[in-house]
Formats: structure tokens, sequence, C-alpha cells
């Protein structure tokens, strides 16, 4: 056997691996500091090479790879979306991703991302908050209580500090499954009946449900002035969750315009309808919250730079430790135009 | 540690393990079992969801994500192809591809496409040639003698019963290398000091030169009637390896003409070049060679559809046998909505 070259090696993050990381760094630690990846890469926004993700639809779900570079390192994520997977015990969302150095080519990192894009868009969505939510916001309503809802919550308090949650699902065994993984995790948790018991004295407002329709869960008159709304379940075309009336009334924040009006929450309205992007709040340039009064809405559908800023991340913490393995995944011979005698040599 | 579940679990093919399959087939038989699954996807063109590759170009390379799908699996390439690597000591094209269950969207194969890409290019350009080139062809010019240059060969052998490869490179060293690696491979090699030389006697003449720029690598007064050109150089824009009147005076057939406008020879040309698509002749609904003086000329570029039928082939050979092994690359929680409570248990 030949003995692969070191630059034919890529560094991989299992998902066993990624599980052993969170548990080390601290699972509000690690949303922290993934937080603080995603800002420094939105306040970067305009070097990035951004383009809406390329999805191919079928009639159970989608997948899509979603590319984007900043002109050193080029990211790129795979992720499926199958609604109906839950009922078949699998997950509706699955992903992985990669890292590579643009002036090579050459992958840098392969990892897991079914988990970190859980946390990626925890952090995202908090990190947004921290611009946008009420100053001193304690009580998030989390309606849709999946797979992303102690992430959530717990991105909430690690970064705003949030102190009290309450779960509204239409499944009630949801509910428990989140408020016993959220017991002990230092968060007050109450399990409420409906979702206008959910958002009683809640300053945030999450919703995160799955069903691939346009649905009402939060009606317009539920909604009351000075909250924050974060919107994280309308992702893809056909898919919404609030009603048309709460985005006429709030302001709404968006990640990337052109793939929002697609996928979120505004592809109810028109094509010009009025948004502002998020790096230009988190830059300074366009205000964020005014005042006491106003509705924010964050539309937030999952962004490439989000996912690159997560790798980043990964790669930064795990290159050279245990956290990942040597994979073989590229041919590397000595001399590059030989690969047909690296492979003739492999069988001496 | 929390044992993955049987789908989170992924079978990998490795550079060390596509080694080891090309030997345990044996390198003919490899490149006639592929190019019949190349064919076969060919034949079923129109099912297939085609897109021109997704690139994202640098100064000095670019980084491609080719995805297809043909309803039932979805499958995408990675792949960079950086010129100047070469003298860095690195590949100018490295790859790994992905097979996924359109169903589920869960991925099903990851594999080193580096090997495999050299393997799918030569045996579809064999496959292309039986339908192309003059019945009986014995004798090619190789020009260009770098890592694609003996898998040519030994496709062309293999698939259309080529005896001759007469190499001409403008580095002779290339030219070594090549013909030391063929040495004992079944085939008669003529070193040659000149394409002029090279071309002498040729039925088939294959381009495959790495220079990202274009260069005239076959003048019009070098080809004469009844051959058959294989040009698969010429890959990217602003790339191309065949004089204009070359193209004028050839019938061209291609392989998805959205892409090859932008990519192949004919970018030279207007875009209402008229070319042939290459499913159409395989369908027989379209002539391929009609005489004996015709020109033909395949102006490859590399499809996705191509990376695809490669992958499923890979895929029907090594599952369930020690050609791969298994990579923990998807979380599968037994719930699916409890992917937190998951993380927290691997903590016990």
């Amino acid at each position: 056997m030949t003995q692969p070259s070191d630059k034919a090696l890529v560094p991989f993050v299992s998902v066993d691996n990624m599980m052993r990381l969170v548990h080390h760094v601290g699972i509000e630690q690690i949303l922290r500091e993934i937080a603080d990846y995603i800002e420094e890469d939105f306040k970067r926004w305009e070097l990035f090479d951004k383009t809406p993700r390329v999805a191919s639809h079928s009639d159970v779900g989608v997948i899509e790879l979603m590319p984007t570079s900043d002109g050193e390192a080029y990211g790129f994520k795979y992720v499926n979306g199958h609604p109906k997977n839950t009922k078949e015990g699998l997950q509706t969302v699955t992903a992985f991703g990669l890292l590579a150095d643009v002036y090579t080519g050459y992958p840098v990192l392969l990892s897991e991302m079914t988990l970190l894009t859980a946390l990626r868009t925890a952090a995202t969505s908090a990190m947004v908050a921290k611009h946008l939510a009420p100053k001193g916001s304690k009580t998030m309503a989390m309606i849709g209580n999946g797979a992303q809802s102690e992430f959530q919550t717990l991105a909430m308090k690690a970064i705003i500090g949030l102190e009290n949650v309450r779960l509204y699902d239409i499944d009630p065994a949801a509910t428990e499954k989140c408020a016993r993984n959220l017991s002990k995790m230092g968060v007050n948790v109450t399990k409420c009946a409906t979702p206008e018991e959910a958002i009683q004295g809640a300053q945030i407002l999450t919703t995160c449900t799955a069903d691939k329709k346009s649905a009402t869960i939060l009606s317009d008159n539920m909604v009351g002035a000075g909250v924050h709304i974060n919107a994280i379940g309308g992702d893809c075309p056909g898919k919404t969750e609030l009603a048309a009336g709460i985005l006429e009334r709030a302001d709404v924040f968006v990640e990337f315009p052109e793939q929002t009006r697609i996928e979120g929450e505004i592809q109810q309205m028109a094509d010009d309808f009025p948004v502002t992007e998020m790096w230009e709040v988190i830059l300074g340039q366009k205000p964020g919250r005014r005042d006491d009064k106003q509705i924010t809405l964050f539309d937030g559908v999952g962004f490439a730079t989000e996912d690159f800023s997560a790798l980043r991340y990964i790669r930064d913490r795990v290159t050279g430790s245990d956290f990942c393995e040597e994979l073989d995944m590229l041919a590397d011979p000595d001399d590059p135009r030989d690969l047909f005698g690296m492979v003739q040599r492999s069988n001496a």
C-alpha cells in the first residue's frame, strides 16, 4: 500500500467528534464563539462571493448546495430538507460541509453539519436578537419544539441573557421533550397549551415549525407592540409561518434579500417589500431597533456565509487536535502528472 | 460514547480503496464497466435534472460544484482546476463526490474522485469514439502527456481496440513518464518530437493539455480528412486547443451545449454554431459518422451526468464490500426531533 502524502489527507470532524467538542467547550460557550465568527463575517459582507443556494427539488423534499467564498477560503454545505422524514424516524435536515483553500483548490476540512447547522442557526438568531430585541429581554416564546428549539433557547441565554422560555408545539410530546432537555440548563421553562399562552409576557417570539406548507403560526392580533420576532421556520418556497399583516406592521430584517424573497416570510409580499440587510445594521450603517413600540422581525432563512463562519470556527478549533481524524480523500502523487504511476505502484 | 445508528454512517471510498478496486477489477475492465454506466445514462438523458456547473473563479483557478439527479439518486462532484498547481507539486485537478437518496435526502456514498474523474473522462472519450471514430481505428496521437494521458490510451484500447499510441508533449519528461507507464500495458508506444510527427497515421487525435489559456495545439493544416478529434483539454472559459478553422471543417459533437458553449472549443464560435448532442447519437436519433472523409470532433468538457454514472457504478460495486469504510457523518438520533438530547446523552 502506498502511503498517502500529507496533502492527500483532509481533516474530518465526525458527529461523535462534534459532540465531544460541544462538551469540551461547553454548549453556551461554543454558541457564543460561533456567533462571534458569524458576526465577524457579516461585517465583511461585501467581500463574499454570494449566490442563492443551488436547489434540487423533488415531490418530497429538497437537496441544496450552499457555496460561498471570501477570496481566501471557499466553503459549501450540502443540506437536505425533507419534512416527511420525521414520521419515518429520520432527520428532516441533515448536512455536511467543506472548507477549501482558494489558492490551491485543495479541501482543508470536511465536517458533519447536522449538529453544526443547529448551532449556527441558533447563534445567528441570538446574534441578531442582540441587535434587534428590546434591551433586557428575559422571556422568549418558543413555538415549535423540534430539533432546533433547545439550541435556540440556549443561544439566547448565552448571548443576550434570556432567563425564561415558554414552550408550545402542536404535538405535546415535542414540548415534553424540549422541557426535559432544558431542565438543569439554567433557564426557567413553562409548558404552554396554546400559542396565545406561550407569547404572554414574551419580548421575543421565535417560530420554528417544520411543515412544508404555508401556515399561520402567529396571527396578526397575537403580536403586540415592541416585540422581536425571530422567524426561522419559513425557509423554502411555499412555507411561511406568519400572517402577512404582521409583516406590514413590522420592520423586517434579512440576511440576503435575493434568497429571502424566494424562501422567507416575505415571499408573501410584493417584490419591492422594504427590508433591511442585517450586515448594514451590524456595521452601524442602518438603524436596528429605534423605539419601544417597534416590532422587529428577523426573517431568517439561513445563508451560506453563516455555514462558512461555522466551518471556519471549527477549522480554527480542531486543526491539530484529536477532535478530527485524517481522511484519505485526495490523490496526491509525488509527481502531479503521474497519477497513473501512483495507481500502478500501489499494486506493488 | 453514543454509537451512531446505521443511517448515520456513509460508505466512503478512499483513494487507497479506489486504487485497490482498480487493481481488483483490472484497469481495462473497470474502464469498460464505467463506460457502460455512462452510456446507459446518456440514453436516459432527458430525465436528468441538468444545470451548468456552479463555478467560483479566482485569479489562480476555479472551484466547481457539479450537481445532477435522475429523480431517484442525486449526485454532485466538487472539483478544482488550478493549472499553476503542477509547478508547486500539486494536482491541477482534485475531486470528490457524493451520491444521495432523493427520497430521504440522506447521503449514501462519499468517494474520492480525482482518480475516478480520470477514469470517467477516459471512459467517456472512448465510448464517444466508439460512436464517432473511423471503424477499425488502431492508432491515436496523444498530444499532452499529463495525468489523463495513460487513462485515455487504455480506455481507447479497452473499448475500441486501439493498438498504437503516438505521444507528444511540450515537456519531453512528460512523454517519458507516459511511455514508461504504458510499457507492458499491451499498446505500442511511439515517442514523438513534434505534434506533426505524432499525428502521422493516426485515425484519432486526442488533445489534452493543461495551460489555462487559448493555444493552438492543432492548426488547421495538420488535420486531414476522415479523422476523429477527441478534444478534452479545452474545458474552461478562455482555454481552447484547436484552431477555429478545424471547427468549421468538422462535425462537432458535445455533451451539454449550454455548458460547452461556455467552456469548450466552440467558445471560439458564434452562439448558434451547429453542434450535435451525443445522447441523440447514442440513441440513434441523429447520425454520428456518416462517411470516410468526415472529420468528427468531440468537444468534451466533462458533464455532471458522467460523474453521476461513475458514482453510481462505484456504489453498485463497493456496497457491502471491504472497498469502503463507514463514515460517521450524519447525526441520526432515535427520535429525530431530539437532536439536543442525543448531544446531552453523548456526555454520559
